[in-house]
């Protein structure tokens, strides 16, 4: 069970209500996921949540495929169990196969093993790779 | 100053040698980064390591500029300075540009956000997300 | 199941049942919870972390509820699932209010959204901030 | 340096000009920071993450020192210097003294550590503390 | 249910069912555990990891024991349940006994704690610490 | 600089001071390092922190240099600049080699790896792991 009450769409008020349209005819689906169910127990986070999710993941300078996969790398970094979950599950709708996934999973691990290296042993910063550099 | 002396091609030993040209070779660079000449301190560390870099980011289901930028999203997220560096230079390299980068950051950090979210408040999984579901 | 065996009180020998006594009288509650009872299996650790805990939890320039809602925030970063629930219920028996949960949980998100913001971004600190400023 | 071009309100398109604004007449101070310089770069990040900061930071169920002192609760948990030094010189601004800092810090340390003895046990979460319970 | 279909020995290809040998034969066990089983279904990530696990956790500078109980340490900072829990048991299985375990915890926590006040203190790093001193 | 002003034992309270002796002589040295004179500025957390670093630290079921390599490998996971410094140095002060530092580094390395690998794919526990089956 969540921490607060789960709001469901029968039950919502009309703001929220519209939300959960938005949300639905944005992604082309028909129902609604429990991360939107429970923000919706604290309507400003949920409208300002929404909004942010909007913006960030619609197609842009980066296609959306690309931003799910690294919603995932992030996700898998943090460990977050209901992030890796959801953010896979869209990624595949929008078109990740088995391999994409598993070169992802690679480059994520990957990057947590060299970041430690880098770090433990202290190495500093290539003039080259500044961004003054350019 | 690393925790370790660096290794310097002029008076590395041939087997660091011919990983420090393979590095050079794969990359089409004529440089070597302080990574490598850090990580050649341990011999075999280094060859294991540059096995594991050239293998995983290889071009292969995920074309080289995606892997770079699922790099840079996991060591923003670790804050690995060096890696942050070395990773956004190298996705740059690679053709990314400011609108893709500053679309890849919002990403991240819109990850990292709703990875709390989703933990503070204990959100149960989707069955609809699960693997099984497919 | 825990890695190691927990501690009943009924079993427990006259030192640790001392410390589960005083956690008792200090909380004003008649149950031991699991953290205490899993501890109890190293009592150097158990005696150790309870004086840490009621030295560091106790009213002070800080008052309690305020405690432990940096309690929950850190462990929501940390996505540690033993003490989201039990500092969250903790907050709520001082009186966190379902308001003040989701405003707290709204600065973790943003705070783990902005950190990353900086990190990828290398930000420099203003002098403005520096203490020297003061 | 960051790791692109901040933008400074002398240059700055109008739009960008009127954040700008906004954040000084907001916080009442004459100066902006180089967070919203950096992020400046790419209008539309700025224009969502100031309407994020602004709607999570205000006055509410919980007052803007302890928002404050749970956001340098976070960025310390993840080390991002920027943001430490920046919250922190906010939460002092607001009137956090220097024992109320230092009991931060002991609270968000004694966290991290009872964090990974949760986890390090794999205690199991008592039913109590269950949301389903109160 | 994993992200992926777990590869059985029964099923596996040679050169799959080769590296599932290898596995038992270098740790002296007749069963093959769920790490592997899912790895195989990416069988270059499979390949490449086991020769990283193999080199890496063989006897050398330290003894594999040490290297146990650092892995522990790693997992358990992250909060990873698999590993805190294969490479726990891992540990018992050369010899860590319940009070190594206790202290290992102990020094996990304490260290989790102490990295966040040298981290939210800006605390500078003492000049005899750095390598140019030694 | 440090948030805080540092004590230097010549201005230090009776009280600090004979905690800066009690360190110094547990230690056999005869300074004095940022660390302690950073916590000095709130005795009650100086004096509790150097309780729980005397008593964790100290040899026990685990020799002080096997617990000084898991300090580095907490720190180094968290990225502690400080940590990392004063606790290689530390560690190399008891003994440890160049080549025990970079097998060191290689298992929190691959350890950072493969918990993302575990974490990504949702590996679930094999049942011969748990506590419960030995």
């Amino acid at each position: 069970m969540a921490m607060v009450k789960r709001v469901e769409y029968e039950t919502a008020t009309p703001e929220v209500r519209a939300v959960f349209d938005d949300i639905m005819a944005t992604r082309k689906t028909d129902w609604i996921n429990n991360f939107w169910k429970v923000l919706a127990s604290h309507p400003p986070t949920m409208m300002r949540m929404w909004e942010n999710v909007k913006q960030v993941m619609a197609p842009g300078a980066l296609d959306p495929l690309t931003k799910e996969m690294i919603y995932v790398a992030v996700s898998v970094t943090n460990n977050c169990e209901y992030c890796i979950h959801s953010h896979t599950a869209a990624a595949r709708a929008k078109g990740m196969t088995d391999a994409q996934l598993a070169e992802l999973l690679a480059v994520v691990g990957l990057a947590n093993d060299t970041n430690r290296l880098a770090n433990g042993y202290r190495i500093p910063v290539d003039p080259q790779f500044l961004p003054e550099h350019r």
